[in-house]
């Protein structure tokens, strides 16, 4: 078995050569569903970042000026790809020219939605130096995507490792100017090609790069959002908080109809209460004024239906690091759209704004709730409020290296 | 737009030529969202049979011997493949020859799971004949679980006249013995190749046939669950009664840790009165004797959680029809799983069995519920108890042609 995966590694990975043209073919093996029944079989390989082989491409991309940078629809020159099977683990990742994959159409990523991903920036500093935003926090939850998928884990320091190599490879399309940066887009798929619907026996990890530039070119444009009562995004004891594929394509037609009616995105409640959840793609956090005259953070809690957002764990430490002290109380705690529609009648409502890797933060000038429109505090001529601001500044500046962080 | 798409298809698809080993190359157009903004786009065009065109395999492959079939392991020479635009709509339709997708690693199926599919059945009958059972409710069903991802809908009847048509080209592949036929695996793909997350601006359908053996080839053998009551398959507003790849990876896990404790599946409970939904990829049957001493026949009602399947609407048709002149009940109705232990306490259980295309009925003979193990009415020696055999002769007597009806 070793050594016939092997031999379509070889295959596969080899054919890639240096031709962007010509597809990955993936090894293909039998599921096995017992790995460790037969005593012959080898014990399995973790991820090992020391026999990642690189093949260089012989056609360069050509630059796109840095303001025709549209998100995600450019790639680097480069991606790395590591397969995985059942039977040997993680097979000897390559860095390859950036090319198409060739999977047979039986392939278990096509039928049950066998796919995570994650989503991250490398910037580059004052010097030119290349800096991942708290790698570690992204390979954990693609850990724990994974594993809820049987899709296998990995050694994720392993992966970082990895990842800076490929963009330290195409750290020539990191324009280098502040905002811009190389979103870093690690993805696990199930390759089995076979329609017994169970355990993937074979997968394949990549990462891909897409240089972008700063979501709000000309500054802030708060948004509109329309909260969504008759679709459900996530549950208890379902899947919402891990970054599944599963979680992303039907939101869609939510998104569709709330822009159907002149909205930005929609805005998830959940249950009868009508708990806030999320906006799109991004954790909502509220500022209000409580009853007290208390300033209060809030965001949801990891209840399993919010994703573990790395933006909302940074806002979260930041908050309580620097606006604590200075009397702000941090919640992670349910809101209700009422007791946000309640805070915005009575003038207690401050800022609302969306925390997510694209945007930093999103400022929100209102929201679509029961036929009214819930103004989010912000003043008309204002696109973003001070909170919403210093917050993005905060962050910026750790992700830029103006300010020296753990993080980077 | 439309001559560019026409020369993407040309070099895709000609592409393909008689050489299985030559990928796919699918057309990449860049989304449009708005498809009726522009006065000179052409009107989109429906899926269109009449423009069907075959290149059939130079390399046919050797036909398995029927006992060594396995379900979705093997597959037949040839395939059907057409891909849309958000420009132009369904591009003319190909047969050919069975070969690998090649797709770019940006493609919205491996990031979003933007994948539906359906299964179903094409059998010979004793005139050497292929018969396709109930099409036009999977093509229905395909249409609305493709709507609800935002991917394209398309003509029922268009796709189920070529599917026959690759039925018949690929007609050697159906082993003339009762309980053999083609399964067939309509499937649709986003196949949009930019990271932001929107309706795909073009996709692929495809239809893939794998020749299957009896489920059960040396009769019924019947199955334990596990109750799984630690996650949930679906929730109202969610998307559980449709056939997404979404709803499948999620589920694996469960199924897994119910086979570690020795149980072929889990059945899956909703809420704290534990109602039965689902068994695994089957509907759930349940037939008890009433308190009142009526016999029922209990399946889950269509409440937005429940997968509609077509065997579980043949099943409730046939019943309506041939058992309730006997005196049966026939209800779609909630049932907590406390019922049916309770009826299992008072001997009122009469037979439980799970329905679905793969297996057609499966019967289960104990239930894991909180630490006991709830016995289905089966007889220690019995596989099958008498309705479920019914059932399952009357439902493959018409897939089979034994039976006229309008099914077939």
């Amino acid at each position: 078995m070793q050594s016939l995966s092997r031999r379509l590694l070889r295959q596969g990975l080899s054919s890639a050569s240096s031709l962007s043209s010509k597809p990955i073919a993936s090894a293909f093996l039998p599921r096995s569903y017992s790995i460790h029944a037969d005593h012959a079989t080898p014990r399995l390989q973790d991820m090992d970042a020391s026999r990642l082989g690189v093949t260089r491409t012989l056609d360069p991309k050509p630059l796109k000026a840095p303001e025709d940078l549209i998100f995600g629809q450019s790639f680097s020159d480069h991606m790395l790809v590591v397969e995985w099977t059942a039977v040997d683990g993680w097979l000897p990742p390559r860095i390859t020219p950036y090319q198409n994959l060739s999977l047979d159409p039986a392939t278990c990523v096509f039928h049950y939605a066998f796919c995570a991903f994650e989503g991250m920036k490398a910037y580059k500093d004052a010097s030119g130096n290349v800096r991942l935003f708290r790698p570690e926090r992204n390979m954990a939850r693609l850990n724990k995507s994974a594993a809820r998928i049987a899709l296998p884990t990995f050694d994720g320091a392993a992966l970082t490792q990895m990842i800076a190599r490929l963009c330290h490879i195409d750290d020539r399309f990191i324009p280098e100017y502040r905002g811009y940066s190389l979103y870093i887009r690690p993805t696990i798929i199930g390759t089995q090609n076979t329609l017994g619907v169970g355990p993937p026996g074979s997968a394949l990890l990549y990462v891909i790069a897409s240089p972008v530039g700063p979501y709000y070119p000309t500054g802030f444009k708060a948004i509109s959002l329309e909260a969504t009562d008759y679709a459900v995004r996530a549950w208890p004891g379902g899947v919402g908080d891990k970054k599944l594929g599963a979680n992303y394509a039907p939101c869609i037609v939510p998104q569709q109809q709330a822009a159907s009616r002149g909205f930005h995105q929609n805005l998830w409640l959940f249950g009868e209460e009508e708990y806030i959840t999320e906006v799109g793609t991004m954790n909502l956090f509220v500022a209000i004024k409580g009853k007290d005259g208390v300033d209060e953070l809030v965001t949801a809690p990891l209840d399993g239906t919010i994703l573990e957002g790395v933006t909302r764990d940074s806002v979260l430490e930041l908050a309580r690091e620097r606006l604590a002290p200075k009397g702000w109380k941090i919640s992670e705690r349910k809101m209700t759209m009422h007791e946000l529609a309640e805070a915005s009648d009575e003038n207690r409502l401050l800022e609302v704004f969306g925390a997510g890797t694209a945007a930093v933060v999103s400022p929100i000038r209102n929201i679509s709730w029961k036929g009214r429109l819930v103004s989010c505090g912000l003043e008309d001529h204002s696109e973003a409020g001070p909170l919403t601001q210093q917050i993005k500044d905060w962050i910026e500046d750790i992700q830029t290296g103006v300010t020296e962080s753990p993080w980077r």
